[in-house]
């Protein structure tokens, strides 16, 4: 069992800010396929899609949309952090083998409610391929649960 | 090569819908959390999940929203369909075994911009989990490419 250890609701200010990189490879968009059922040829089907306007095939929105979700579970605020809402614009495709980079960066914090609201976008080559809003409820200021171990604890 | 078949801006109307339902499993939760690196404990870790408000482990907010993208792709509008945005709100948590269907509804077509403005939501057993609005570029009227076949063709 993991602890949660994410920022609480008063630890965090406008303009805390966290990222986090992934090269988005072929099985990741085939995989991404499978799970959702997004089947659409222009991620699949490279003689289709070079005859688009893309010019090759692209990985699904969504999937970059996926790091902006880590980003928040994993960094900021962290563990403990539960999804609420997502905005999201599309505005460049993502190839397969690029490196696309969330970035998360907290506008406002109600501590009272717990809720957060982040300005959250992904890039490719510093190029802006997606952009939105996220808001999050925040971990809670305590582990939600310690751990429990059933091995003998070192006594300090 | 797959031909793109979808319905374009012009034969669209509001009020038209369509639906897709897909069993989100153990293993569609798992990589998910390896294509996006959202490794949140309330999603893998069994003992830690059922310690908080949701009782045990939950899908990944974007990956009931992927069925969302799907309806799009392969439904309605259709194969061709170009996503450009997409809000959502996480309103209750999807489980491992839970079928989540996905609908989309025409709320506002652009004909000459090719522009569709679609309500779109994912219930479970009726009951709504995520709800949000699409942006997409309808497919063209007509393929994007002929199919190009080097076998021989039959003459009718």
């Amino acid at each position: 069992m993991s602890t949660p250890c994410g920022v609480p609701a008063e630890d965090l200010a406008p303009g805390m800010s966290a990222s986090f990189s992934k090269t988005i490879t072929e099985a990741d968009i085939v995989l991404f396929a499978g799970v959702t059922g997004d089947v659409n040829a222009i991620h699949l089907d490279e003689e289709y899609a070079a005859g688009t306007a893309f010019g090759g095939r692209i990985a699904h929105g969504l999937l970059s949309a996926g790091l902006i979700s880590a980003t928040l579970a994993n960094r900021l605020p962290g563990p403990g952090t539960v999804y609420l809402a997502q905005t999201l614009a599309f505005r460049a495709p993502v190839r397969p083998g690029d490196t696309v980079t969330a970035t998360v960066t907290v506008k406002s914090v109600s501590v009272e409610k717990r809720r957060v609201v982040l300005d959250t976008w992904c890039t490719v080559g510093g190029r802006r391929v997606v952009e939105g809003e996220a808001t999050v409820l925040a971990p809670v200021g305590r582990p939600l649960a310690a751990r429990q171990d059933s091995s003998p604890q070192p006594v300090i």
